[in-house]
């Protein structure tokens, strides 16, 4: 249980931890603190929701006396908001975020809170929606997820230790790797297929007949291109923030979608056949 | 209602079929037929599981007073079915199908059935599922999805009423289009999903951490791939079938790719943004 937890993004992600930790009354007070230059609305709406007990629009006042700042915006604005956060967090505060990628936050984190790494915890939770906003929220996003922390050498294990305990007042997991390993990760399982439901997505709405293609889909399509719906900035960022991996990933991918093409081309129905089978082989040990 | 229908291919499409049509009230005796070479295992599951009243591995006798006779196993085994069944099928049996592509299946039809092809009518439900096998037949599996209806110039109109009431009983709204423009439409909304999927769980499965992939991976991937379990052989059957549409899908996909590696390549972050959101909107309106 802590006393006091400053939200900065308190939308999908951020709102749904919220929610979760009221459920769990494992937090006392939640503040919900705008991004600067965003208006008050998407917190006013938040705080109506249930989802926080107070807004802000001031930094200073609201990381007085926090136990924990969580960071819930897309990462694109990580940079502004770290910078301004540091100027006024207490040096007990404990750092921690939401961002899909890590090693770009680690390098601002080091940047920004340079004096005070011992109480930084960048996390990524393992849950997600094509929807967001505060309506979107909800206290049960994160049961039975995965939540990846990738603390640093310097960080305490308390500091550790009360994040992992607010995830699992959440219902879900944590687990620990490096903020490359992370990165590399879910690039290949996360970030690519987003790029590839988009640029799916983006091909069949350039054509005349995308409505009645769209109406004659099957659930396939429909479970291929749900997060074809989700949030553009949000993915934006990750794209950028994550830029190398990603790449690698796309490479990967268009090499081997030349070796479909070329059995394709070739009618080489054996191979075309054993190369689905090793894939449906594959997708057959997924648990999730 | 209709007296006599015979299945040939008794799995998750077939299946389905028949326990619906059984649970509507609306054919009196269904068989199911062994394809040549086939045993009769999955016939006598299906049996076991009520779906069909009788097994028969020989084409005379399962198809003697047939009203309807349906074809719903992988496309590739159209050929030597339907010169089989051309040989036994009575003047009065409507010959219809279940198979993912629609003009290969025309010229079968025209090929082997050039006498009558008034009684022809080939079909498509969009349903389906990763599961295959009479044990993923389910009475609900048409509810409320399409069943496209390919039929012929020579197709006459009580044939097509039939197959129309039986799709209906089934729970399934009807519609018809050309076979070519049916080959075009699912090459790009249900066979290239399917086969960049494949493609994309292979690439998974060939690394070394494939396990740690799968089991790190969330609900994006779980849906994203889903498709990528289903059975390699009809896919394999479907590709080469529709081979033309497909590859044009490929490679309309590839370049599209390639734009967006272009846009990553070159840090365009409002680019990605835009085609992103582009991709976004589009998906938004589909209502499936």
């Amino acid at each position: 249980m802590i006393n006091k937890l400053v939200i900065c993004g308190v939308g999908l992600i951020g709102g749904s931890f919220a929610a979760a930790l009221k459920r769990a009354n494992a937090v006392k007070h939640i503040v919900g603190v705008a991004a600067p230059g965003r208006t008050l609305s998407s917190l006013n709406q938040a705080q109506q929701l249930g989802l926080i007990d107070e807004v802000s629009d001031d930094f200073a006042h609201a990381l007085c006396n926090a136990n924990v700042f969580l960071l819930a915006t897309p990462v694109g604005q990580f940079d502004g908001i770290l910078k301004l956060a540091a100027q006024y967090c207490a040096h007990d505060t404990i750092i921690t975020d939401a961002g899909s990628t890590k090693q770009n936050v680690v390098r601002l984190l080091q940047q920004y809170f340079s004096d005070s790494l011992d109480r930084v915890v960048p996390a990524h939770p393992i849950a997600g929606a094509e929807t967001s906003g505060p309506q979107a929220a909800q206290a049960t996003l994160y049961e039975d997820r995965n939540v990846i922390l990738t603390p640093l050498t310097e960080t305490n294990d308390n500091a550790i230790d009360t994040i992992q305990q607010l995830w699992h007042a959440c219902g879900a997991n944590t687990l620990a790797m490096t903020p490359a390993h992370h990165d590399e990760v879910f690039a290949a399982v996360s970030h690519l297929p987003h790029v590839l439901a988009f640029a799916f997505m983006r091909e069949i709405g350039q054509r005349k007949n995308w409505q009645e293609l769209l109406n004659l889909a099957g659930s396939g399509f429909r479970d291929f291109t749900r997060i074809a719906a989700s949030n553009s900035q949000m993915w934006r960022d990750i794209c950028i923030a994550n830029r190398p991996a990603i790449l690698a990933e796309l490479e990967r991918h268009i090499d081997q979608l030349k070796v479909v093409q070329t059995l394709l081309q070739n009618s080489d129905a054996d191979a075309l056949a054993q190369l689905f089978a090793d894939a449906s082989n594959t997708r057959q040990h997924s648990t999730n």
